[in-house]
Order: structure tokens, then sequence, then C-alpha cells
């Protein structure tokens, strides 16, 4: 190993503000919350403060964000629960969690609904939702895009010099993809380390380019599946969740080695991040959870 | 008046074996069922009825049609309640009669949805529906294609001599629009009067060719919207619920008086004959109701 | 009746100065010109005083405006027929009061001519306007557009607090649709009364929204076919000519009550107000003439 | 020269029944019809007769042709000019000639009419022939398919063996463009002598293929213009009207050698075989011209 | 551990008779073969021998399969180079070996060239077999749609049942992806270890469908790039080479596990049967070597 | 002859700056160059000098200009030979000449390449490049639009009072096409004899519009293929190399003559001016050769 670990677990507390409150705060279990009689707010003043860190705005044209589920009859919220992806798993714990806020990065709804029945898990996530008047919300790519947000979580594992968007924004501090310098060089096996300990997996996935010189001075990183924002990039490094075999082709052509972590694992340790900030915003009227079965279907066996 | 009325409603009971119906049973009022505790049927069994009279690929190809929303548990039907447009008040009415299903001949969802809140009416139909676990079926072109639909209950108001789909469907016999000829002329105050009796309406809008002879010797009809399959048919009168401006200064260029009786208007009187056929495919297990609310939104002032 | 006529009568005569000029012209029947040898003057004359009430760059992109027709040779123009519609009885009417010029406030030609045949009856219209050597103007969507226009005419029935286009155009003047406040509320029952004796029709079509209280303090206005420019527009009433079934439901549903007239009735009476301008913009030399036999087409029986 | 002018001059005659006609009628000038007042024949009866030779189905899917103008009286046909294009000079000829019928090979009207104008010389050659009374019709691609048409016209100069369409039609017969194997070998020289008889032309254009061969044993034939049709195909020699630069080096490089006469100069030959057919299908009652004015643009000085 | 190793071993060389080879032929090293002097073959036969074994009609029609690169001076092929994917390395790989032909499954021209420079590496591949005078051939999607090729070889590491292509082609046998039930249920343990085999990996990714029972008995196979062929296929197991975030959580709650191996490692395996098939085919005429450099580019690390 | 040759060839040396050149330099045939031991320049140096009189921003969006074929091992350039269009009988001149570096007006390569193999001429002349270590260039349309360039030179046979662009590009000096009017009118006779001067050939074809006044004061000029730029454009006469049939009658109608020289000898004629200043720009190090086998295809005969 090439790289003491107080070092990583160091950078994990360094960038962008919203990352100091886990100095602060616990990510509390749900189960610790013995409490379950919380006043409430409504469901308004939550948005306002999902707003205030990312304003949907920032989301891209082509993405469905924002409330896509709401009951047809107000009710304070309670209980929100943050996932990554709303699984049937995921759907059953915010039942038995009695949630009545889901607050889903991916947009559970993506592909406009012809039909609410129980033929497709999509259309049975939708009914569920409904039936027992659970809202749905889903911040998507203005998650990605907000300055803070996803792109500087996961970049945020190193130690930065510059960092700016690779697809600016409408103003410079936004936008998509990360482009960064490091203060120091990495070897390419410590870049590895750094970006297994930030997403907390045991194995990762690595290119590496057809080049001599193994250190690392500059990342291009895009949480999700990078292709798109990272195609041409000059970078020695490309970090994201998911890349298709000739994209990759292209980029160690290139010149960049790429890590790839599994689309969602790239994503969702800024969850718990934003589960601290939220709590913060929204005081104590409102239990905030993070799920316990949302996961990345893939596992490396 | 140039036609006596025992003549119209004569032709009302003659044509497609369907229509007899009505010689043998009554619409019976909502009001009228005194016993409320029905047996029900499995979801599939009523399917299976409605589409032993409509196979569901008669529709067309740009439909959204069938089964549009299902709650996620399956309960046994015990109330059906058939409506031409599932408006608020209308999906209000099923609430306050419980059923547990609404046969909507227009499907209440037909641009795809991208979220399901309470922006839109059509979001809240939607979302009603499942909070109330209310399913919901929708016809639409399987009636107005089907031999004895809604196109035949229409030119039905005539005495025919002849009549076809004017866009044949897979076998002859079904298909959109319906071209007809007359037993005997008819002039064209007449045939205003048999299409007024038909929809029980007071008003209808006429156009009229610019030509002497004033006797219908043949008719094309579609229920609904005309001008797509309307347009070019060479007939003496068309008859349609709505026709836009430039589609009717065509017609009546090309020979055709027209007669509008207002979308709906077109359509909604054929539901009392399928409500009939229903409660004679379903039996006693299931009770059918007819939208008392469901009315054309205009109304002539 | 909620409304004194005197009031109503009093609108007709208030906003937009065109208007004012009813105090003081007849509206000549073209019996009446006895003198049948007026000077003439040069077409390009003729399209100048067009222009000064509707400059032709007013119209929508998508529309066919401007002159239509216009025979090989030049001559004076020295009478000019009027119509909303030119239908083939308008065109005969056109060559029995030896016209020279139409003014067509629908373009005859819309979608472009492959042919001039004796096939359709817009290629007939084509011919016959060359073989008599008269020309064809068509201004449409610029007076819509303009201030003091059709949807100014139609609006201007009312008695407005304020006023503006809801689709603007290139100056905030002008524009498609209207949008306006009332200076007092009217009752639906008076709006009906309104609209009828603007249009001079003993019938209109009213969709009344889902709501107790029945006053009106705003409408939205599009002479024609208004369902594009009137989607989503929040407003008590919509008045237009005509608007589809499915949007009929959206309208209501969203709270407006809709009054439809029939396409051409909500445009026509503006043209007996043009006649007036144009007559006072062309002096003695030119006839203007306003149609006897254009109507729309639809008749409420 | 490398070929008797004999030979070439009897192959005038040879090919396709139709030219035989040549040996007994003369191509009279309009100069010699004295009587001018021939009987006439009903405009469908002149239709009868041109698609007795050339049914109308033939023609490409994309083109334009038929009747493209007709008066709104109908009248009898007493004098029929053909022209390859119908120019201003051409129009005036018409006039002069009082012709109640063009036949223009090439559609004056291809792209759609918005109006009919004096803007454009395409709308005042429709304006003209409707105020002058002046029926139109255009056979165009149904003369280059139909068997015995321009294509087997050029391509019958040569002394054929064989001969079929390049791509056929709806049978095998006919289709556009000509590909022939020639039963005697001919030089370059040669072909080009033939081309320059056949149409009458003292320059051709000639591109000659990088070859050492010079003798030509197969010929792709497209009268007009011939890119689309010809490319790819094997050929030692391609005979068109104009191709550009760069499909002629394509064609040279492939190893053809390519003559080009001017577009219309390749098919304009054709219509002096037409005129007599025509006037042997008419008959004394039509009298049949030839346009004295009509001539391909380009002159090479 | 479910599964004796020797059983999954005697299933490599149990189906499609192409496998059977492998009982005689060693995969031969390069390095192996003393005599650099063959005599070679004609380019055209080594076609006919790859075509006989997979005809080029096989490819998907958006492929871009067969002759990619030939030198313009045709030479007899004495060293073919078979690789999975040509990159840089293999290309130098290609030179030392004086290879005269690649065949690269992937074709390393896809997106057509606008210019063969060395800014990308893909022209510079171009450029240098071009400048080292050797030949490519890509046979990809033929090669996925033969029966007895890359379908045939992932799936028959199992031991199946029946097996028929998901997507037929021309004749039933061949097309894309294979569906297939097994003689003897699997665990899905024993499932990633018979995939692991075959494919010589230490690690998969496994994503488990949300079921109780964890026994495979049909299994739905495409080697590459899965997502399109397997989207909606009814299976208990999906195995592919990759497959994004958002088709494997369709596919888990359709019930289906899925095990990735990464995009070339379901691919690269078959090219050693190949190898063997083409060496039978061509005799000693021409040498046929494995590439030793081509390997999958992502390592799980 | 109207027009003194001494007149004509004194224009011919008259505008640009560049064209001044030829008062000094002759340009020097190939074989007049002895020593064949240049030191060479690097290829960027070579780039620079082309850029410095036209940079390849000015090309049109559309095209395909700059480096299209480059070696992949970088050498001195020591001869460049310029052609219009790179044939294979110019690709054979560049060979025996040991040119190592083509300036290609016309891109050889246009249509992106699926495949380099002997099946095209134009793949062909890619993969002779490649194996014979020549570098190609295309300037195309930034030629075109340059001050100075192909369309300046050939409006420059006129004596110019203005000139500009007919299609301005990013400044005003540059774009497609040139509209310039005359310090002194000539006869369509004279601008004949001026046109064949400047591209020294012995026939043009030229088309006349239908106008009284034989005098040219303006004149568009467009070098190659000229339809679309001039399209609509007023001038008494058009120069272009080559304008489709339906595209020369438009032109005649609007009033303009139009002279045509065949494609590329309205182009092939600035080469030589280019030469020199290449040879200014380059200086000893290169050899600049013009290609004594370009010439355009069509001979008129």
């Amino acid at each position: 190993m090439h790289i003491h670990s107080t070092v990583v677990s160091r950078l994990l507390f360094r960038t962008h503000g919203l990352y100091k409150l886990l100095k602060y705060h616990h990510v509390t279990s749900r189960m610790g919350d013995l409490d379950s009689t919380r006043e409430g707010l409504a469901l308004s003043q939550v948005l306002d403060a999902i707003h205030s860190f990312a304003p949907i705005e920032l989301a891209a044209s082509w993405d469905n964000v924002g409330m896509l589920i709401e009951p047809t009859k107000s009710k304070l919220i309670t209980h929100t629960l943050i996932t990554n992806d709303l699984t049937e798993d995921v759907m059953q714990e915010a039942i038995d969690l009695n949630a009545d806020l889901i607050i889903s990065y991916h947009p559970p709804i993506f592909s406009p609904l012809k039909s609410i029945t129980t033929r497709t898990w999509k259309e049975r996530i939708a009914s569920t939702c409904i039936e027992n008047k659970i809202a749905l919300y889903s911040p998507h790519t203005s998650f990605d895009s907000v300055k803070g947000g996803l792109n500087d979580w996961l970049a945020g594992a190193f130690d930065l010099e510059t960092c700016k968007p690779i697809e600016a924004g409408v103003n410079p501090e936004n936008g998509f993809g990360r482009l960064c310098t490091l203060k120091v060089p990495v070897s390419t096996a410590d870049a590895v380390t750094i970006v297994k300990q930030r997403t907390n997996l045991p194995h990762v996935r690595l290119a590496r380019a057809r080049r001599q010189d193994d250190m690392i001075t500059s990342i291009a990183v895009c949480a999700g599946s990078g292709s798109s924002v990272l195609k041409g990039v000059r970078a020695d490094l490309y970090i994201t969740g998911e890349m298709l075999h000739h994209d990759i082709l292209d980029a160690i052509h290139l010149g960049a080695n790429v890590i790839l972590t599994n689309h969602s694992d790239s994503e969702r340790g800024f969850l718990k991040l934003f589960a601290i900030k939220l709590r913060q915003l929204l005081g104590e009227s409102v239990k905030v959870s993070l799920s316990l079965l949302d996961t990345d279907p893939l596992k490396t066996v």
C-alpha cells in the first residue's frame, strides 16, 4: 500500500463545506430513532430545503426530476427515506418505515408511463407509492451538477489543487463532470486505494493506459455513467461508475487510466452527506433515514 | 317535421342484434340496485367478457387501450362503472358508488405520464384511481372498430341498405368509420331529426353542401372526431361529433352535408347498449352502472 | 337576461379607436353604390393601405399570407371584395360584382399546389381568380396579431381593464391571443350574452368549469381555432371559435369556462370594421364591399 | 471520320417500331398548316391517346406528371404544342399559335406553388396558361420509362444487340435508364459521331476513362440528368445529358467513357417521333405542333 | 463448491462439433512455430475458408464487417493473426510477427473515417496496417450469429437441453443471442463457477434477482454487450459481457440473475476454437496465431 | 473579336496583389528542377505557410478539409505536388516525382470511408498515399472563401469597379461567390472571350437571358459548381464551372446570362498563382510542382 489510510480519511473530510458536517453528526441509524412521533413539515417546506441545496434548474434538460409522485391529499411529512435506486426492496422498506417521502436519486419514472399496472416494476413502484400515500422526489442531475454535489464528493477523495466542471452549467461553478488537478501526484495503485476507500468497495475495475509513467496528476470524474461526459477529455485518470468497452479502448488509447466502481457505487456515498445536510435543514420535525437495502445490484464474486 | 317519430324509434331497435336487447332490458338506474352485496368476479373474467364483445386487437396502433390502471393487490370486481369520459366529477361518482372497475371509453391516460402528482387533472385521475383501488379499462378504438360498436350504433339510426367500414381493419367487417347507403332517401331535415333522436340532443350543427337536390342516399359516419377518417369520402352526408372549419369547407365543396353533434354526444349513446350487453355477460355477480354525471362538456345556449 | 343590452352595445363602440369609426360610417351595402365608374388605384397603393393597418411581418412564420394570386397584366383596382372564406359561392359573387381584388382573411392557398385543375375546389378557386383577372390578398395571422385586429375586436366586447397578447410578437402590443381582465366581473350568463351580441349569433356553445363561483373576472380570447394558443392559460373564461373535445376537457379541469362560436363567427365581425377602415384609407377611387354570401358553414339547427 | 454517315442514319430508323414512322411522315412545319379550322377533340380523348403510348403509372413516385393546368371551362382541343421545356418564349409561341394544349416533357410545376403571381417565371407560366385557357400536360418520367420512349430513342442511335432498363419498373420492359450491348463494337470517336448525329449537335463533351482499349461494346444511357441512374453501372460508355464533375470522376475511374450532350439535347429529339405518333393517334381533328423556340439554353461557343 | 470441475471441463468439450477439435489440437504457441517459410495462400482463398465457417451475410445490417483494409498490391498470405480487439499493442505484435492478415473480431473501423492521420488511434491503426501491407478482416456479428459461433461457445459452458437464437436470423439456426434450457438445474453459485471456468476469469460480477429459489433452469446468453438483445427475455440467468445499470435493474426485477464478465472476456475464448478451425481449413500454407497481447482492458483490482 | 487581347492580359495581372507575383516569377516546370536534393521542412511548417494564405477556418462547415492523410512516421517535406483533382493518374505522377506532400484542391476523401481496400478509386488513392508515405492536404472551400482565392482570381478576369462575397463569411472580405460591378460594360461576346482567356479554354458554354440589351455591367462568379451560391442573385452574367439544366432555366428567366467552363476549368488556373505564392513562402527547402496530368475530364469534341 502506497498511501497512509490517515491521509485518505483526512481527504474525506476536507473539501466542500458540506463534508465537514461529518465531524459533528453521526449518520444515525433509523433503528436509533426511538421517538416516532415527529411533528412533520409541509411538503413544500421540505422541497424548499432540498432546493436550497440544489435548485431544480441545475438538472439536465433531458432529465425527469422534481416531484414525481404526490398523493392527492396533502399531509405533513414526518419521515423521509433517501435512496439511490428505488427498487422494490427499498419500496417495501419505505412502507415498513412509514416513510411519507422518498428521495430517490435516480428517477423511478424516466420513460413516461402509458399505464400504471402490475406488468412492470416501474409501474408497480408508482402504484405502490400512491397506494401507501408516499410522495416521491428525484433530484438526479441537479445533484450531479451542483457545487458540493455527487461529482465534487467523488473527486474530493483526492487532494485537489484545482477543480472545475467538464461541461459548465449556467454558472461556472456548476455543471457535469469534474476535471481536477492534484496537489501531489499519486501512483495508479494509490488512486485505486483512494477510490476504494471513498466508495467503500473491496474491488474496483481498472483499465491501464499504454504509457510508461504511472503517476497521476489530473483526474476526470463523472459519477454514474461517464462515457458521454468524459469522451475526449485529457486527463491521467478517469473515475466513473460504468463505461462501455469501446469507450474504454478510446480512453486508454488517449492516455487515460480508467477506474470503474459500478454505476451506483460512484453515487451512493454522497447520500450520507446529503442526509446530514437535510437533517440540519429540516430540524427535528422530520426524520431522515438512509435506505439500508439500497445497494448496487452488482457484486464482484 | 318530415319523419314520423315512430319510424325513427323503430330504427333504434333494428340493426345489429345487440340493439334488440333494449326490448328485454331496462337500463336499471344505479339507485334501483338495492342489494349491494354482490359476489364479484376476478378482473380477468371481466376482461374476458369485454373482449368477447370487442377484442383489444381491433384498436388502432396509435391508441392506448386496455388495462390502464390496476391496483397492486387483486380483489374481486363487484361494481363496474361505465363512462364516456373519466372527468373528475365521474371519478368522484365512482368513489361514491364504491366501484372497483371503471370502463372509460376515452383513455384517461393518452399522453404518457412523466409524473403522477396533483398538477394536472389527468395525473389526479390516475392517483385517485390507485388511492381508491379502482381499476381502469379503456376500449376506445376497439369499440369504434368492432362490428356492432359505436359506428354501427350511430349509422344504425338510419334504415340502411348496405354498410361497410371506410378504413377496413384486419377483417372486412371491422374498421374505422362507416359508409352506408339508405334503403329510402331522406331529406336533410329528416336526417337532422334522425340524428337528434339517436343522440337525444335538442340541437345539432349542420353545414349544407352547395347543391340543388336535398335528398340523402348515402351517409359517411364517424363517431367522435371524424376529420381524418372522412376526408375525401364521397357521400351525401357526413355525421360525426366534431370537425374543424377547414375540413368542413372541404366537405361541403365535395358535395357533402355535414351534421355535427359534439364529440362525445356521437359516442355516449352506445354505452347504454354496451351496459346491457355487459350485464348479460357478467350475470348477477357484478353490478354494472352507467355514469349519471358523464356528459358532453358543451351545451348549446 | 342579466345585462342591459345598452351596456353591451356601448361596449361595441368603445375600444381601439378603429371601432369608433362605426359612429360616423354606415357599412354601406354594395347595392347602395350607384356609381360604378370608379377611378381605381394601382395594386401597390391598395397594398400600402392594407399594410399601414397590419404589416405583413406580423403574420406567423408558418402562414401563407400576402398576394397569393396576381394577374400577369397589371390593371387599376376599382372594386375590392372582403370575405372571411373564399368559397365557390363567394368566388361567383366576386365575378358578379366585377371585383378586381379579393381580400380573403383565410388564405385560399395554404397547402402548396402541385397542379391547377378542376379536381379540387382550392384549385378551381385559383384558376377562376386568374381567368377572371381577379387578384387575391390574404392577411390572416397579420390581422390576428395586430393591435386593433381580430382578437382585440373579439375581446373588446367586454369592458376591459387590461389586455395583452398571450403570445407576444416582435413588439409587446401585437401577438396571438389576448388575455384580459374585466373592469367589472360579469356572470357566465352575461358573458354568453355579450359574446352572442358581438358575433351576432342566436346560439353559442358553452362548457362550464367545475367550480362554485360563476363570476368572470378574466378572459382569454383567440379568434378562430384557439386550442394551441389557449392551452394552459389561466383565465375564468376562454372565448374562441372552435376547440376539440379533449382540449375542452383540459380547459374546464383547469377552471376555465369555454364559449365557442364556430370558427369563422369569431372572426367575421371584424371585417366590417376593416372595411370601414379600408374605405377611409382608399378614398373614393376604390369601391370596398363586404361579401354577402360569406358565412360560417355551420348553423345550429 | 470513322463511321459512314449512311450507317448512322440507317440506325436512326431502325429500332423500336415507333421510329419507323419517320419513313412515312414528314414532321410538318406548323407554318404548313394552312387550314386552322380543326374540329377538335375532348381533352379526355387526347389524354387517352397519350396514355395509350405511355401510361401515367410509369412515372417515378417523386415526379409531378399528368394534367398540371386545366381551365375551368372545358373546350375542345384543336391545337397541341409539344415542347421539352415550357420557357416564357415557348409560352408566347403557344399563345401566338392559339394552342389549347401544351405537352411539356418537363413539368413546369415541380416545387408546389404557394402563390400564383408575377414574382417567378414558374408562377407567370401558370397564370399565363390559365389566362389564355391553355391546358398543360407533362409526361416526364413516364416517357423516360416507357419502352420506345426517350431512353430507347437515345440508345437506338447505336446498333444494339440487347437492351434493358437499368432500374426495372413494374414490368421488365419499362424502367429508368438503358444498359445495352452493341452488335458490333465501335470506337469512342465513332460513338461521339453517332451521338452527335442522333442529337443533331455540332459539339458534345467527352470524358475518357483511363484504359488502353478504345472500343465500345456496351453503353449505359440515361436521357436528361443521369448521375443517380448511372451510378456504379458497368459499361464502356455512359451517354447522358448532364453529369456533375465528381460523378464524372467516379465514372472514368470505373472504366467508363462519358458523353454529355446538354440536358435537354438528350431528350428533345424524341419529341419529333412522339409528335408523329400523336398525329397518328389523334387524326385530323387536332393539330399537333412541335415548338420552334424550344431549345437547350446552353450553346457551345 | 457445488460442481465438480471435471464436469465443467467436460462441458467445455462437448457441444457444437467445433469444440471437439480441442481434443486433437493444441493451440500452438506462436513461439513454437520454428519454420517461418510458409508457402502462403491468396487472400481470396483465406476468405473462402473464413466464409465456409461464417458467411458474411449473417452479420447485422448496421455492422461493418468483411475486408476493411487491403493493400493495393496483392501478395500471398503466410501468417494470420487473430485478435478480439486490434489495439495499438496488438498492432505492434502483428508487425513483429510479420503477419500479413489480421482477423480482428471487433471491426477497428466502425465510425467511417474522414481522414487517415495520427490524430486518433483508429486512424493510426488504419495507416499502420497499410504502411506494413497488412490486410484486415473483421467478422464481428457474423461470428455472433453463426451456429457454433461465439454465443454457442458461451452458452455451451452449460449442459444444455435446448438452445435457440433469441433474435432468429435468415434461417432459424443462426441469429443473435441464445436462450437455452439446462439438462439439470444448477445453483447460482455453480453457474458463476461455470462462467468463470469458461472465460478463465478469477472474478465476475453478479446481480441477484429478488427471489427465493436459487436454482437456474434457463439461461439467456449474449456475448459482448447484451442489453438490447436480452431486454425483456424471460430466463433465470442472463450471461453477457457488459450491461448498464438501469438495464440490470430491469433484469433483476424481471426475475433474472445477471452475470457480467467484461465485454471482451465473454468473446475472446471462442477465438481459440476458431484458430484451430482455421488451421484445419488452411492447412500448412498459412500460419495462424492468436494474439498474446489481446486482453480485456479491465482488470478487477 | 470585340476586345483587345492586350486589355484582357492586362487584367490578368491587375487585381489582388497575389497576381502581381506573376510579373516576377515564372511558373517553373518541374523538369527545370535540376537539383533534387532539397533540405525539406517539417510538415507543420508547410501547413503554417498554407494557412498564412488561407486559414482553415474559412472552409464551409460541411466540408472535409485540412490534413486528410498523414504517414505515421514524420519526415521532412521536400517536394509538394499541387493538383485540382487527385485522380489515379495524378497519384502515379506524385509517386514518379517522389512527392511527399500532395495539395489537392478537391478533398479526395469526402464521403467518410468504411474500408480502405482496392474496391473504389477513392480507397485506392487513400492506401496508395499511405503506402508511399505521401501526406495529403486539401484546402477546398478555404481557398474559395479567402480574399485573393479562387473566386477573386476568376472574377479578376474582368476590370472590376466593386466586388464582394455573395455569402459573407466571418469577416466581410471572405465568403462564397463574388458579386462584382464592372468599370466599363462589356458585351456578352467580349465576356465570353475574357472567360476563355482566363481559363485558357477554346470553348465554353453560354446560355443567354431573354432580354434586349447585350451589355454586361454586373457579374456573379462562383468557381466550381455554382448553383446553390448563385441561386436568385441579380446580375447580368453568371460565371461558374457547372450548373444543372433547371437552375440555368431559372437564371435566364431572372435575366442573367450564364457562362459555364466545366467544373475544374473554373478553378485550376488559380493553382498556378498559388504555386508561386507557396514557393515564395517556403523558399528553397521545398520544391513545389504543379501537376502536369491534372486536367478537367471533359473535353468539347
